[in-house]
């Protein structure tokens, strides 16, 4: 070996590769056997193709990387021409594999980062979304869109309380990336931000995380209370996204026939991000923070019951005709009875993002360093009007929580229907348009 | 059950509990059947009492929330009593039961706040540290405990190319909180937080990850190469922290007869917070980060050679005359034959805090939304002058890494020897300077 770099060494482990099914790019470069995931568990992986994108129905896995992007674009073919690559890329991590084949070349800039090289797949799956600003953007219409821009697709109106930051809002487009190893997920991200250049820029990013919850039971948040009892009712065992799920989940999350074509099968996505005073929280007496929530704390029933599928009973009255869950419970005020029947599907994370200098908005108006941490607000609904949008409105000006929350992201997405084989994400949009 | 909020309801588990063999705490509280980690397996749980704190020899996990706190009390006993205090509510909280024992008073605020109820242990492990603040602030002797202040709790110099954040900076107490699960490592921390209120609050905080790697692989970080690969040998598989280890990791590791009694087979820690422009590193040929490494990225083989534990070969020299790797290669700056046999055992994070506006401090001098993520760097040691300032007043001055990184954090901290079963951390100093 007379080349300090090892250049040209041929590549040792293409045999083995090759006997382990192909599911790993095989590459020669830079003096050093190549790199491979070693315990490719089939059971790590979930279907990138099918009639819904992964990651909204898929069991919620443990970590995940949130990210948008503002689109640089001057034509419309770029854009579709990244769409194909980010396609090409995130069906192929999905498994495993590195974002493209690694070459021979080192003295290019290699492929694939390299950072997830031998972890397992993790459940990985990637959620793509369109904002408004891809069919309008500061009232231009810069890729012949704005005819495709569905009614659904609103600009959210400002909510009471809201203290949005530019950095943390809005977005052309989306990519969320869940999967059961956070450098997984946060890889995922990464590659697709490489194979982006030119064309869309990071706008601004979030990680989230849930703990490793036994199945068939619901996380609890960082206020301690399990958060998601109420999501309409699917499996929530590994079934792959593509499986029939009950009725109630399809009717709120799946769009129909009343979306334009290319969105048959989306879903829209509403994301807020909600700091939480957790100090002010943690000296919260238990009996309270159970009022505010309506909820009993270690049991997830609603209040004066004991399971943690009792019905609401939000007509219940105690002895003295007031609510058992008052007026102002979250659980009330969330809840599909108190809003027509609306409902959309949450798939939350948790954040933590260390520490930060705060002033608190409610008595005893603390400042000083506090916990930047709180929940990362995902949820799915066919419309966001009649769901999202209906529900917080009133839930901004009369949530006893509020006095622990603020929201200070936000963006709304659409995501398309899932990805045939040899198709791009939204080329049913962009065939549509031409 | 008339009363709304089931006040009274007999604890309906607490035999199921008693059964269990008491590891979680019994509570009748709130309507509601108490809390219980359910799936308690034993592997899941780090030895917390010993000669050394766990958290430093431990098998590293996959989570760490870290934070530093300022001292408000005036009174030396008010820190003995809050230490009293973490030791207790630790040595539980490492068995997966709650901070403390959940009452039956919804009207107080409970003594957990909840978030890890039903979770595993995780392998939690809480480690302590002592800053120089403890000891002397602002030139003030506030506890009578100058006198025990060790030499080698310096305080750090400047170096080069430092652009640390006060926010992210010192801090006269740390506690590291490591687990497997990022919710429990997080509600460890808080509840030590609470028990903290008018005697020391909260300085600064950060999270950190790695990868789910398989046992005896060395994790990549966000830069995809290997790293920890020269730490001193150790056993890597999940041996209590009490076991006895190679002479070699204890000889880097642990205070002996050199340091204060109370420092006896404890470890002084360095943390630091570095941000790495991954965009940067990303548009970077492979080649060229591999000579900035001094290793191949993908087998983790120093440059020329083949595996990853094999010698570096700092002598060896390539046709002309030049050094295979290079004098600025981070691997040769950090070896310990380049430091005089200065060494220390790395333990350290990847941390991933979104995005942030920043501008870089390198060609092409980029402005923008980037990454906030790196490396959260931790070390142990028997000394720092001679282990990590040694080495890193160099690094700082000389590593080609040095294009990529940013330090903005930065903190040492004097972590007592371990705990003993009825006693409390740091007991042997304040017992010494009473």
């Amino acid at each position: 070996m007379t080349c300090p770099f090892g250049h040209g060494k041929p590549p040792s482990r293409r045999a083995f590769l090759g006997a382990a099914g192909g599911l790993v790019a095989v590459a020669g470069s830079s003096g050093a056997a190549p790199p491979v995931a070693k315990t490719l568990a089939q059971s790590a992986i979930e279907p990138f193709w099918g009639p819904h994108q992964g990651g909204i129905a898929t069991h919620q896995q443990t970590h995940t990387y949130f990210a948008t992007f503002d689109l640089l674009a001057s034509q419309r073919a770029q854009i579709v021409t990244m769409l194909r690559a980010w396609t090409a890329a995130a069906a192929r991590m999905s498994t495993g594999q590195t974002a493209g084949p690694l070459g021979a070349e080192p003295a290019k800039i290699a492929p694939d980062g390299g950072a997830a090289i031998g972890l397992s797949p993790a459940r990985l799956t990637i959620t793509f979304g369109f904002g408004a600003g891809l069919f309008v953007k500061d009232g231009q219409d810069r890729y012949g869109l704005a005819a495709q821009r569905p009614a659904s697709l609103v600009d959210l109106p400002k909510f009471h309380g809201d203290q949005l930051e530019p950095a943390r809002t809005g977005g052309d487009l989306s990519v969320q990336a869940c999967a059961d190893d956070p450098q997984v997920a946060f890889h995922a991200v990464r590659e697709l931000v490489r194979l982006a250049y030119g064309v869309a820029q990071l706008r601004w990013a979030q990680s989230g995380f849930l703990p490793s919850t036994p199945p068939g039971e619901t996380p609890r948040n960082l206020m301690g209370f399990r958060d998601g009892t109420n999501n309409p009712p699917h499996s929530l065992s590994d079934r792959p996204a593509t499986a029939d799920l009950p009725r109630a989940f399809d009717r709120v999350v799946w769009v129909g026939e009343a979306g334009p074509e290319w969105m048959r099968g989306g879903s829209y996505l509403v994301a807020r991000r909600i700091r939480i005073a957790l100090e002010h929280w943690d000296r919260t007496e238990l009996d309270f923070q159970e009022e505010v929530i309506g909820r009993h704390k270690y049991s997830g029933a609603p209040l004066g019951m004991t399971g943690e599928l009792d019905d609401l009973g939000l007509e219940r009255e105690d002895g003295e005709g007031n609510p058992v869950i008052g007026e102002t419970a979250h659980v009330r005020l969330g809840s599909a009875l108190a809003n027509d029947g609306a409902q959309m599907f949450r798939r939350a994370y948790s954040y933590n993002d260390g520490a930060s200098f705060t002033a608190e908005r409610w008595p005893p108006w603390r400042q000083g360093m506090m916990y930047d941490s709180g929940l990362f607000f995902l949820c799915y609904q066919t419309d966001p009007r009649t769901s999202f949008i209906r529900m917080f409105e009133r839930m901004a000006r009369f949530d006893a929580l509020n006095q622990y929350t603020t929201h200070n992201g936000s963006a709304l997405f659409a995501c398309p229907g899932g990805i045939d084989e040899g198709t791009y994400i939204g080329q049913r949009l962009f065939e549509t348009a031409l």
